[in-house]
C-alpha cells in the first residue's frame, strides 16, 4: 500500500485511534504519526507501544503541519478540541473524527474550523468492549463498515482520500447524511447498548443470594449483554447525550413493543407471543444472508 | 464410560433431546434408545440420523419398559404427556425433563405419574438458536450447568443416577429448589430473551428505508440480539407463560431501571449515566473470573 498522508495527528488515542494508528504504521500509510492525549499515562503507553513518532498533551501543537487530523476522543471533548486546534491547522488539512454520533460532531466542530481545512466526519463501525491504546489492533476495521458523513459541499478529493485510508484499513466505506446515520445507529447500536447496560444494572441490584447465581448461569443469554455493557462508560455516556433525540425515539418504540409483550404474557396470549417470536427469526436470516452474522 | 441405563425413551427430540441422545449413543451410556415425536418428519430425521433404535408417535408405547424417560418437548405439552405415559411407565423408572421452567414442570407432571416411578425434573442450561433433531451435537452440554430440582423426598439414588448421566454428558450438576431455579433463570435467560425478541421486533417495524440498513450495520450491537431472538418460538412462548410470575417481576424491575436511564438521558444527567455504566463493568469482570465468559 502506498503512502497516503505525510503526517497524521491523532487527538485522543484509545481503542479506535490506536487501531487506526497501528494499521497506518503496519502498512506505511503515513510518513509520521503524532498522538495527543490528556493523560501522561496514555502518552507513555503510546510511546511504549511504538504507535507514534511524537506525543504531547497540547492539541494545537499536535496538529501543526499535519495533513490529516483524526479526532478520536469522547464526543463531549469535541467543542473544546475544535477551539484549540482551529487556529493551528495547516491550510488544506483534512480533519475527520471517529465518533458514534455524526450530527453532533458536525455541529460541534464545523463552526470552529477555518475555511481552509476540509472537514469530513466519519464513523468506523467497529469496536470491542475493551478500551485504551493497549486494546487496539491493526485488523479491527477488517471487513467492517466505515460511514463518512460529508456536508456543506466539502471537496470531493478530501472524501476520496479518507475513503482510500479506510479502505486501506480494511473497511467498506459508505456515505450518509449525518442525521440519517444517527437514526440508523440509534436502533442498531445505541439502543442495544442502553438495554444491555440496563439489564446488567437490574441484575446488579438483585438480592445478594441471586447475584452469585446470575454470574454462574450467565451463559444462558445474560452473558451476551454483559459483554456489551462492559463498553467504555465515558464514551457511551457521551453517545446517549449527543444522540438524545434519536435514542429517545427508538427507546419509545421499544417500550411500546415491550409493554405489548408484557401484556400478552400477563394475559396468557400464546398466539400473540408465538407470532412475534416467529417474525423475529426472519431478520436473523436476512443478517446471515447479508453476511453480517 | 460404563452403561448407565438399559433403555432410554425420549418424548420429544429436538435440539436438546437429540444432543443427549447423540452423547448417550457416542459413549454407550444406554443399551437402547427409543424416540417419540408427533410429526412423521421428525421421526424420519431421527432414524436417518441414527439417533434411536426405534421411533414412534405414541408416548405410552415409547416409555414401556424404559428405565429412563426424558421429556424434551415444549412445556405446554407436559400435562398431556403425563396423562398418556402415566399408566404405561415401568415401576421404578426414572422420569426427568429438560424444560427451562421447573415449578410448572413439577406441577404439571408430578400428579400424573404413579408412585412407583421416580420423577426428578432437570434443566440442562445449554442451547443454540437452532432447533430440531438435526441441530443437536454430542458436545452441547460440555462444561455447562445442569440443574436438577428434586422435590417431595424423591429417592437419592434416582438423583444420583441422573447426576451420573449429566456428568457423563460433560455437565456440571447442581441441585436447586424449583421456585428458586425459576427466579434465577428469569433474570439470566428469560428476560434477556424477551428483550432480544422485543428489540428485533421494534427494528422489524421500522420504516422500510431503515430496515435494510439495520441489517447491514447490525454488527454494532444489534446482531447479538438477533441471534438470541432466532430461538425456537414455541419453546419460548411456553417458557414465558410457564414462568409468568418471575418473568413479570424481573421485567418490572428492568422497566424501572430503564425508565431511570431514559430520564437521565432526557435531562442530560451525565454523571448518573456514567455511574451506571461504570458499575455494570464489574459484573462482566466477575463473569470472566468465574470462567463463564
Amino acid at each position: 500500500m502506498s503512502m497516503l498522508f505525510e503526517r497524521v495527528a491523532f487527538i485522543g488515542i484509545g481503542l479506535i485511534g490506536s487501531s487506526l494508528a497501528r494499521r497506518i504504521r503496519r502498512d506505511g500509510l503515513a510518513r509520521e504519526i503524532v498522538a495527543c492525549a490528556r493523560s501522561r499515562e496514555t502518552l507513555d503507553k503510546v510511546m511504549a507501544l511504538g504507535l507514534a513518532d511524537r506525543v504531547g498533551a497540547d492539541p494545537a501543537a499536535a496538529v501543526a503541519g499535519a495533513d490529516l487530523v483524526v479526532i478520536a476522543t469522547p464526543l463531549s471533548a469535541y467543542a473544546d478540541i475544535g477551539r484549540r486546534i482551529g487556529p493551528a491547522l495547516a491550510p488544506g488539512a483534512i480533519v475527520t473524527d471517529v465518533g458514534s454520533v455524526k450530527s453532533s460532531a458536525v455541529r460541534d466542530l464545523q463552526p470552529l474550523l477555518p475555511a481552509s481545512v476540509r472537514f469530513v466526519a466519519g464513523h468506523p463501525v467497529a469496536g470491542t468492549e475493551h478500551s485504551g491504546p493497549e486494546s487496539g489492533f491493526a485488523e479491527l476495521f477488517e471487513g467492517r463498515w466505515c460511514i463518512l458523513t460529508p456536508v456543506n459541499g466539502v471537496d470531493a478529493e478530501a472524501v476520496a482520500r479518507l475513503r482510500q485510508l479506510w479502505e486501506a484499513a480494511g473497511s467498506k466505506v459508505v456515505e450518509m447524511d449525518p442525521e440519517h446515520h444517527d437514526r440508523v445507529l440509534a436502533i442498531v447500536s445505541h439502543l442495544p447498548h442502553l438495554i444491555a447496560y440496563t439489564i446488567v444494572d437490574t441484575a446488579t441490584n438483585l438480592e445478594k443470594d441471586l447475584q452469585s447465581e446470575v454470574i454462574e448461569f450467565s451463559a444462558s443469554g445474560f452473558r451476551d449483554f454483559t459483554r456489551i455493557a462492559a463498553s467504555d462508560p465515558v464514551m457511551w455516556r457521551d453517545v446517549f447525550l449527543a444522540n438524545r433525540e434519536a435514542v429517545l425515539e427508538m427507546l419509545q418504540r421499544f417500550t411500546e413493543d415491550l409493554t405489548a409483550l408484557q401484556r400478552a404474557i400477563r394475559r396468557g396470549e400464546a398466539d400473540k407471543l408465538q407470532e412475534v417470536f416467529t417474525r423475529t427469526r426472519a431478520i436473523r436470516r436476512a443478517i446471515i444472508e447479508a453476511k453480517q452474522a
